[in-house]
């Protein structure tokens, strides 16, 4: 009888996470400060995050150290298990090879707690003992909320008003560990004050969230800011994911030839595929296809330009050079709530730009039909950021039953959708909408860029 | 580094059921049929069940060959880890030893796929095409949808409308699964359609859900019915959450001296604790405890007689001898819904009868606070119903603190508290209510008791 999962031991959790800057072929450009046009420095930087983070933004090391502590955490749920999806590929009736990693076995149900547990290890050791962020749809709080708990620090999580009034599970799991949990905008910032004052019944924004996060920490005693995606340390401290898939594969017998992912600030995916770009990078992998899958309601890679930007709408943050639809883009609403970010991580960006990655978009009624597909294979409920890169395994799978090629794609399953049910109740009823993207609406964003950097 | 998790490969599930039948000092009594007060026969079960379940229920073998197509699927979750819970121990600042076994890792979130799956494959491979079933709060709803679904078999599910209408993911992850679930009572069977027409509004009940499934069974060519607990076979199919745990055990070099486990129906913590009972009705393990938890709310053992009677309030099942607080008694509506039933299942109800275990009853706000400090100390949200074993774990490791006793306690985690946040919410916000019992109701209730057997 064959298996089905891969389990490795405790043992073999990562002890250094892969740092992508120390193999790039030319280096990731500079993050700019808006006001003077020129790089950062750390000092710069110093207000928002504990050095030891500020430095891994910048390291070229390739390999860094992952602190005891932290390992000791990661246990929790790590090593994941990486399935062989038999059932699936039975369903699809093809002769591809699929694996996915399982990131939703984690306590938060996704692969957010990687970071945010680092994160909260090396404030609380810089002696902090309160972290500020937004959040969404609650992923990202509720990871971070989980992460301070354990190093015993406060957490104060802003979350757009619209998710924090429609989605309130993500809120009490935030609560039930401690955290505390206030709709954005909110009356504690001088931000959320000016909003509220103008529009008393305003839905909030993460643009406008991140805002208020970034005033608190830079307000408060003893607090910082943190970021659950887009940077590198972020997408550094989320290597330990593709890591172990290398290791699992290996333990197979396998190498991929395709692996797929979803991006909305791009941590899952990237703290993937880092491990296997390097191979890419080094040209002992040089036909390895790294797929991103993103969605048409906010298409950065496929649509967007590769230009300097903010990071938030009230362009309180430095510039960073990204694939952007424009700061003041606002996706459609559609359910996948971690895909809805006007920018992305400046790695797979530069990534990108080199040729190592492709990237399809996607809309949410075939996304789901997928997922669904995919939940009668194997069971697990995909949430419907991964259930873009279900759609785009399945597409590859069936190139795979037309030519024959037993292919071995990867997919990055990055969480599951137990907070996102009344998502699928909307396509099961047939209830679901698909957005278009006008071109005139993303020219129209991209026309208030900064003019900074090219 | 100490270890966190003792991981099984997937080669050490078990390849047999335990059956403790084989080993009572006295034999189960007998199944009674109303309306002849004689033991009922195999074929009055047939038009429920299929042979082969029928066979395991009164089976004397010890060991039953789990089905290699149902080994199969238990790899999409199983071994289940268990966890040793340093961070609690420390939180609870005890010298107790506490482990948790954690079946909130399946596709449903709990242990109910054990028995699910097995259920579907002996339907199919008698010839059914089809299950009906009735669900509270939806737990076994969804696994049987889940068991269903991967043998290629129809589902139906009534769903107590309460429930139906308050808990609506539940109901969308059967449908994810491709199940049916209408809400109870229904106008699909005529004990339905006569509540509705006495009562348009009614709320159900889990005993007219029950009749509605079994109506639903004998009346569709090719559907049987099926349950989720109580029954031997159920139980039966369950011990491999017991066997597991034995092996992770004697990896961990430990024995317990205490295990601990909540009672609905009694299925995943009999799934527990049947390979360790036997231990004791052999005389290996003469010291170990085995406390059962409950509900105040719905005190079974702690409050119920040992009688006869129904397992649905229409009077529709056969008569089992069990600790009972009478078909008619409606409890208080926790949140806990798997543990607000009547009865409880007649194998631990006998080992209860012959001292070889514990019970102990709690309230839920007691029970609750347990629960956030235990996920806060070792992440995972506990549902409402493992929530009252927690409890007793946290009572028992305090005694170890006073007495200085490095104790082994053992808890049967049974699943995750994702679809019951809003308990948390209502816990946090000091809104939760507690349901002091007074004699007189449970007395009003045993009443209606059939007068069989004893």
């Amino acid at each position: 009888m064959k298996e089905t999962k891969i389990i490795l031991s405790e043992k073999e959790i990562p002890t250094q996470w892969y740092n992508i800057q120390a193999d790039l072929p030319k280096p990731l450009p500079p993050v700019i400060h808006p006001a003077t046009g020129q790089p950062i420095t750390p000092d710069d930087l110093a207000p928002l995050f504990p050095m030891a983070l500020i430095e891994q933004e910048v390291s070229q090391e390739r390999w860094i150290d992952i602190p005891e502590e932290v390992r000791d955490i990661y246990k929790l749920w790590r090593p994941t298990p990486l399935y062989r999806a038999r059932r699936w590929e039975k369903a699809l009736d093809t002769p591809a090879k699929i694996y996915y990693k399982w990131e939703g076995v984690s306590p938060p149900g996704s692969h957010k707690p990687n970071t945010a547990v680092a994160q909260a290890y090396y404030n609380k050791k810089e002696g902090q003992t309160r972290l500020a962020t937004e959040t969404g749809a609650g992923q990202w709080g509720s990871s971070l909320a989980f992460g301070c708990n354990l190093f015993d620090m406060e957490c104060k999580v802003y979350m757009v008003r619209i998710s924090y009034d429609q989605k309130p599970y993500r809120r009490i799991m935030m609560e039930t560990w401690g955290a505390e949990c206030v709709p954005s905008p909110s009356p504690d910032t001088q931000v959320g004050r000016d909003v509220l004052a103008q529009d008393p019944d305003s839905t909030g924004s993460l643009g406008m969230a991140i805002s208020e996060a970034v005033e608190d920490a830079v307000t408060h005693e003893g607090t910082k800011y943190s970021l659950g995606s887009v940077l590198n340390h972020v997408l550094l401290h989320q290597t330990v994911i593709g890591l172990e898939a290398k290791k699992q594969l290996e333990v197979a017998g396998d190498y991929p030839d395709i692996i797929i992912g979803c991006i909305g600030g791009g941590s899952n995916f990237a703290g993937f595929f880092l491990p296997f770009a390097r191979d890419k990078l080094e040209g002992t992998a040089p036909d390895l296809r790294i797929i991103c899958t993103e969605s048409t309601a906010c298409p950065s890679l496929t649509r967007g330009l590769y230009r300097y930007d903010f990071g938030d709408t009230a362009c309180t943050t430095p510039l960073l050079k990204m694939y952007t639809l424009g700061h003041n883009f606002i996706p459609a609403p559609i359910h996948a709530g971690g895909l809805r970010y006007h920018g992305m991580a400046p790695i797979i960006c530069h990534l990108y730009d080199l040729g190592i990655l492709e990237a399809v978009a996607y809309h949410q009624n075939e996304v789901f039909k997928a997922a669904v597909n995919f939940a009668r294979a194997e069971g697990f409920l995909p949430a419907p950021e991964p259930a873009h890169a279900i759609k785009a395994v399945v597409d590859e799978a069936l190139k795979c039953r037309e030519s024959g090629e037993a292919k071995v794609i990867v997919l990055a399953f990055s969480g599951h959708g137990h907070f996102d049910l009344a998502a699928y109740d909307e396509y099961l009823a047939g209830r679901m909408q698909d957005y278009e993207l006008p071109e005139e609406e993303i020219q129209e964003a991209l026309k208030e860029l900064p003019r900074v950097g090219g």
